[in-house]
């Protein structure tokens, strides 16, 4: 039974569990089928970061802190995995987007000014913004440089989803503190900023394990409804997750006047006479405007309806898998899927 | 006769003249024989930048404001007529190195905080620091997927250069405020960070001209000493030119606890008395610091000694291009060389 025909459990608690698997359990059984894989990924990544300045060294060691769950080269893996089997250019592109997403993180963490990093101090706090820029390049270039190991139509691939990551960056800055955020332009901005990087990460995998064009566009739809699940969950999470979870400040979004998924339908379904207190509460918001929204979000279902939308897109990349035979990699893309939507951060 | 032989005039004044020949004249010349080739560039450089998105627009328009000469698309399209002609290659190469120059400006104005770059006010200041470091992420990425059009070396030459310049960017950040650095130690931050780019443009050129891997390898190593005299110009324009011609706020380096070779020189000169006093200034730099400072500078001969050490490197640069048969090109390229050690900005 697949998600797209029965969707996984109701998630407005976000973490709220159900499935009885626990991300632990899922990442133990990656490590099972790509485990090998994900460590030559990890080497080829080390070894393209290898400098022999030590200042450089010793910020490349704690950005490795607070490195993620590695969803990007997973998703390289197992797409691979699925599609025909895992090679060394597999275990080389896997490391190409995780460099790119470590790049956006440093580079994120300086312009939202953020202090701590999946508990670890970001790079501009603990050395400086220079560095943290300079870092970012570094690791921008270093990731090109590393797609040139396998072709240039690697490179054409990634060149392109690292534009439409920057530019949907860009649009989302520019809209800072557009209070009437349209869910068109949101979904612009989400295609760009998470979903682009997590859509050629899965077609890269297909590509290189000889899929046919179909099967890696069906890869790349997998990848790109993935990503705007998993950017859903992350708005809601940073509305109604735990701090400690979750691992940094909650209300962000809503500080930086970044308008999200459950934000912009909370405003589409208030009465009219709401709808300008809400948004002079997002032009200007005060600290406890997470707290005012909260109960609003809920009483209005804005965030159970953007929870919905979340599961949906999960139910969607779990559909696109539809052109693939069944196997172990395959099992493991649509849990992922569905994991997507109730993680913890 | 080359520079070789008969190094230019002294150019203690930076400025200072004494061959006759104006940027502009040079400038001209260029364009008489590269300007088909040059606009065919430009035409590139915007192609690959067009964006939906207005404000991505507005930005891109205003940076095309602060480029500066195109020395290095110059550089790969008379690298490409000196060894053999100029194709559609070289007109997206010569984009490239020009948008990955324009992404390094952009980063380093808001790393530096300044407010104005070639007269015109930087990202950073007419937007925010969040915009400029997206946009130079936007440019990075840019000049990346347009490499992959031509082929993966290309990619891994473009890689392995930036890499180079944010290792080296890397390097002057961490060492900045160290009074006891190096000649050794500035002279590899330089090769890093500015004549990584200026060699790389002038080999390409000469590798898309079918040049064998002597002729490019010297083609390289012009580009390299080419990009090592400009960089000590720019320094001793920082202490010794006129603000109106440089564009940007004299004594920059001195604020920024940058060591540049004129400053290296002048403490390794000073009496042993001397030499405390210097390098508290040099730690905590007063506003008067490049005022204070001058007159040593030129007394101990230290500003006239790293001037010559840019001629020579002009010099090595134009040794260099003796594997080259004789042509308009090649004339151009030794005269470009001759000129980075005397420009205005």
């Amino acid at each position: 039974m697949t998600a797209a025909t029965a969707p996984p459990p109701a998630m407005t608690s976000v973490r709220g569990g159900g499935t009885g698997a626990s991300e632990a359990d899922l990442l133990a059984e990656v490590v099972g089928l790509v485990g090998k894989d994900l460590a030559a990924c990890e080497r080829l990544y080390a070894e393209e970061l290898a400098s022999s300045h030590p200042a450089v060294r010793d910020v490349r060691d704690h950005v490795a802190k607070y490195r993620g769950k590695r969803l990007r080269p997973i998703l390289t893996l197992l797409a691979g995995a699925a599609c025909g089997g895992v090679n060394a250019k597999h275990h080389t592109l896997a490391a190409v987007v995780e460099m790119v997403h470590a790049a956006t993180l440093v580079h994120d963490d300086v312009l939202d000014g953020a202090d701590v990093r999946r508990h670890v101090a970001t790079v501009h706090s603990r050395w400086n913004p220079r560095t943290a820029v300079l870092f970012g390049d570094f690791l921008f270039t270093h990731a090109f440089h590393l797609a040139a190991t396998v072709d240039a139509a690697a490179c054409r691939a990634i060149g392109a989803a690292t534009n439409a990551v920057c530019e949907g960056e860009l649009t989302q800055i520019h809209e800072r503190g557009n209070v009437d955020l349209t869910e068109a332009e949101y979904f612009r901005i989400v295609a760009g900023k998470t979903a682009a990087l997590t859509a050629v990460s899965a077609e890269l995998g297909a590509v290189h394990a000889g899929a046919d064009a179909a099967t890696a566009a069906a890869l790349r739809g997998y990848g790109e409804d993935l990503g705007v699940a998993f950017q859903i969950a992350d708005d809601l999470l940073d509305l109604v997750g735990e701090e400690g979870c979750v691992g940094k400040t909650l209300g962000s979004d809503l500080v930086e006047k970044k308008l999200t998924l459950p934000i912009i339908r909370l405003r589409d379904r208030l009465p009219h006479g709401k709808v300008q207190e809400l948004k002079a509460l997002l032009a200007d918001p005060t600290a406890d405007a997470r707290d005012r929204l909260l109960p609003l979000l809920k009483q209005t279902g804005a965030l159970e309806s953007a929870a919905a939308t979340a599961r949906e897109r999960a139910a969607a990349a779990i559909a696109r898998l539809d052109v693939l035979p069944d196997s172990p990699a395959k099992g493991l893309l649509e849990r992922l899927a569905r994991f997507s939507v109730r993680r913890g951060s």
